[in-house]
């Protein structure tokens, strides 16, 4: 018998062994299990995007956070990857696991903040289920929809395309730095770890404008990202520090200047979106001040690389914040 | 400030509450929460039911369960309120929390179990999110399609209309109650509270003919599930004893005719599908050996009643079986 314990195996290995036991020929799934930021299902002619997340207290919620955020983020996770499908948010789901002896108002704080997030997203929570758990569980599930072919997938990036981010790097990784190091820091600069903002509308220009390639959200950290772009579109990848939209507050947490690199390539957390555009697009990017280009598409040879500010072209990790690491999706 | 705590308030309160904080306007959700066993939602020219149901080890799956059968009940529990809605399945999202010290082969046969059971729904297991957590918690999420007005829905119930369920009644609350009593029961028995089957097949018949003016389905028992289709539709009940298709190990189980008939009101976990249906296609329903008509849609005044073997016309109470009583779905 195979006594293998669940704790003893990494966990995109875990997985991909699922993957290999829920694979199934169903003809109406467009992108099962595995395959992008969601699954895509057709529905009509239209692309129904859908992807679910669990979060609980130990892991996902640090402490400091308020109810109303804990509901936000539980939301917020989930609309951060229809955002990434650059479809258009239909509906949340909710399902909650409260401890008993949790104040009303505080579940009734978490109702608020994920109907605060479903509204900013433009839509609403749909309903879902209500439970006793000792610990504070929530999974949210969340739907987007898509007209054909306006959706942005993972598997598209060619060479030669210009590698892009929503937003900055690294925020809300050196936030929770701060916190673990008890440092006080105030609470507008925890807002990008405690509030993350899915970036929907960011994904719906992208998807509409055909100018995508490719697309994922870093909610991993930028370098795990890459890699998994890099795995699924078979291609390679080179960035620059130089064009790193590192946020201004992550140099001031940083205790020097390669900290703050660190924390923007490889703290999670920051929910913005990695996509590449054919370069024959590069016109349209051009004033977009909330895109950046970071980089180009290389062969799959060349692996995934940085050209740093001085000194040779360094190859980058393939790791993503500890933060980050108990809670996996398969459609990562 | 308010400190009343979540164990102190009764559950569908609590629920009521919740849907009343969730609250919005949005024009794409046809039915949101609290209205039925799904939300729908309008996807193109279709309608698009989905709904979701947190389980946990302590209270949803008994000693005795193998891991295949908690994959299979927890996909089952959402199919079971898409047959619900008489909508064709079109997917299964699952969230599931493991313990790190699980074997990885009970977390391969859990994942078999749900794609064996979204196989028999004729659809698949698009994807989800693995977790760690101390209690194992599964969170599935299911999807179902229907075209335009062919779905069913809780409030169409008219007085005069006759009410039918599918399948037998109590067989689940009974093998439970085997179970708790450390009864010596067969493992064949143990299948109907283990492996609960979704009508799928009787839900999209029934919303395909027309007929059917009001379902849900019995998850929460008989009972229960009448005084919901009561409320939703603004009507009464009144069913006859003699005609309830108690299935007949109840009665082996029961110490006595009384604890058999308990069990067919008032426990849970038989997950067949209530509906009414116009007497005029009474005849429809001739021939059709899965479905029983149990008695008829009275005034809202009459409150729902069971005439009896022998003596005087009863009240039914409204309760379920605690089995059931920790978690409770906001789409119920």
């Amino acid at each position: 018998m195979n006594v293998e314990l669940i704790r003893d195996i990494d966990e995109r290995e875990f997985i991909r062994r699922l993957i290999g036991i829920l694979e199934s020929d169903d003809k109406d799934v467009i992108a099962g299990a595995g395959k992008d930021d969601c699954a895509i299902i057709k529905v009509g002619d239209d692309s129904l995007v859908v992807t679910t997340d669990m979060l609980h207290r130990k892991t996902d919620f640090p402490s400091g956070m308020s109810a109303w955020q804990i509901g936000w983020m539980s939301a917020a996770v989930n609309f951060s990857d229809i955002a990434a499908m650059g479809a258009a948010p239909v509906g949340l789901l909710a399902a909650v696991g409260y401890p008993p002896d949790m104040f009303y108002e505080e579940a009734a704080e978490i109702s608020r903040g994920m109907h605060d997030c479903a509204s900013f997203c433009g839509t609403s929570v749909l309903g879902g289920d209500v439970d006793i758990h000792d610990e504070l569980t929530i999974t949210g599930t969340a739907f987007g929809k898509a007209k054909g072919g306006q959706i942005l997938r993972r598997d598209g990036a060619q060479v030669g395309d210009l590698v892009c981010v929503t937003g900055t790097l690294g925020g809300a990784g050196a936030a929770l730095q701060a916190l673990l190091d008890d440092r006080d820091v105030d609470s507008d600069f925890l807002k990008g770890l405690f509030e993350p903002v899915p970036r929907i509308s960011e994904g719906r220009i992208l998807a509409k404008s055909g100018c995508a390639t490719s697309a994922m959200d870093t909610s991993d950290g930028l370098a795990m990202s890459l890699y998994d772009l890099a795995e699924a579109s078979n291609v390679g990848f080179q960035i620059y520090e130089s064009k790193l939209p590192v946020d201004k507050r992550v140099e001031q947490i940083a205790s020097n200047s390669t900290d703050a690199l660190e924390l923007a390539l490889y703290s999670g957390g920051d929910f913005e979106l990695l996509f590449t555009v054919n370069s024959k697009h590069a016109k349209w990017l051009r004033g977009k001040s909330y895109l950046t280009i970071i980089g180009e598409v290389v062969n799959y040879e060349e692996g995934v690389s940085m050209v740093p500010k001085y000194g040779e072209t360094i190859t980058i990790n393939r790791k993503g914040y500890l933060h980050m690491k108990s809670s996996e999706n398969i459609n990562v």
